[in-house]
């Protein structure tokens, strides 16, 4: 049996609050060894500070984005899928403006794995529980409409539920199995999370079998390295590129 | 509250079981009004007696091929990411060689939103309870390393928990935000049925506000169409396909 409920009773948070000893102050009481928290970016980032002015929402997503992976206009829109300094791949470098304060636009945490391991480390001290802790955020996808939740952070807990090597129930051998178990508890903490209702932490109970040492590897090893990516541009993108390449064939041929 | 949990009690299901049967005997004692099963789509193709010769894989994963959306070669094995005849894109079709008979390979389900439909209507009938249904496949993603569960089919689950026209906390529109709360609710059902558990069906309880009629739009309706897709094709294969139309074009010139 997995159980999933939100944090009840977090304040607003602002730039400099503690994180840790808020959510040990709203969940101490409940949290045991092998629960995971799944915090969402937005708080972590409030925490850090990360604001920037709103009408510099544009320059923003810029000095964001690592590599632009395509873009499609919608009338006066323009939809920027780019790679962000953290490799990894969304809209707008995950630059948030809902939930804000007014005039505001927030960039995600500096380094949410890091972000994730000080969260652990932190509750594990002052609640006794050994938790592991995922840092969240609303991602859209390629080929399926609409978004969900993904791990962008990870400290103490296996990000895959890795089975390659193991066998099926003939015996034999799951060739390409790796499940992504931290976006999948990501998504399990959006079901109570959700987005209007402002509860930005859930507690997990019931994986405590993925709950380890603090250096297990972080959510970085999620993102899958552009070289290695067989989408790693738009279509159109490389289909001009492709293009491009063929003229400058042409025009340097004597 | 979120409860998730695994039907024990199911045997291995053969083509022509009466799938509403053998959930309802296993599963009626518990089930609510609200309640989502999430079924996967292996146990529905086995009753659908979907099987192939494995011999015929390949042959199979043409067969059920719309579109070539990327390949790519490691040594001898070459991964065909594809469009199915369901709009899905995945490794393989969805052509499933793990925990079927030996010499076997599966197909998905001819129809897995009409294979929701029958699952959802019958165990309304046979238990009095009010649930929804969503059909589960495993699937690889974009940009990410491993694979998610995620829902091929639906019925009597809002697919979307759609919250454009909403506000957020400082009452600013939300502009893009649409979570797929059927893939959501596909994810986590598989942290409590694993790949090598043998539990075929979950049971997520709490989120009974998404439950309603029958005819609710199914998980078709999360299939992005390809041309409205940036990422409708992979970025080697786009980059020829550039290529070739401009070599095409200067040996059509006079």
């Amino acid at each position: 049996m997995l159980q999933v409920w939100g944090i009840d009773g977090l304040p607003e948070i602002a730039a400099g609050d503690d994180l840790v000893g808020l959510i040990a102050d709203a969940a101490a009481a409940t949290l045991r060894d092998g629960d995971i928290l799944v915090v969402t970016s937005k708080i972590v980032s409030k925490a850090e500070g990360r604001f920037v002015r709103a009408d510099d929402r544009e320059d923003a997503i810029t000095a964001e984005t690592v590599r632009i992976v395509a873009t499609r206009s919608h009338g006066e829109r323009t939809t920027r899928i780019v790679e962000n300094r953290l490799g990894i791949v969304s809209a707008a470098a995950g630059v948030d403006a809902s939930n804000t304060p007014t005039g505001t636009v927030l960039l995600l945490p500096q380094d949410p794995d890091a972000s994730a391991r000080a969260l652990a480390s932190g509750l594990r001290e002052r609640t006794g529980a050994h938790v592991g802790v995922l840092v969240s955020d609303t991602l859209g996808r390629a080929w399926r409409e609409g978004q969900t939740d993904h791990a962008i952070g990870a400290a103490g807990v296996r990000v895959f539920d890795d089975l390659r090597g193991g066998v099926d129930a003939q015996g034999r051998p799951l060739l390409v199995t790796q499940p992504c178990v931290a976006d999948e508890l990501a998504a399990a903490a959006d079901l109570v999370k959700g987005k209007t209702s402002g509860i930005p932490v859930a507690v997990v109970r019931g994986r405590g079998d993925l709950v380890g040492p603090l250096d297990l590897p972080g959510a970085r090893s999620i993102v899958r390295p552009a070289e290695r990516d067989m989408f790693r541009q738009g279509a159109d993108e490389a289909f001009a590129a492709g293009r491009a390449a063929a003229l400058a064939e042409a025009t340097s041929r004597p």
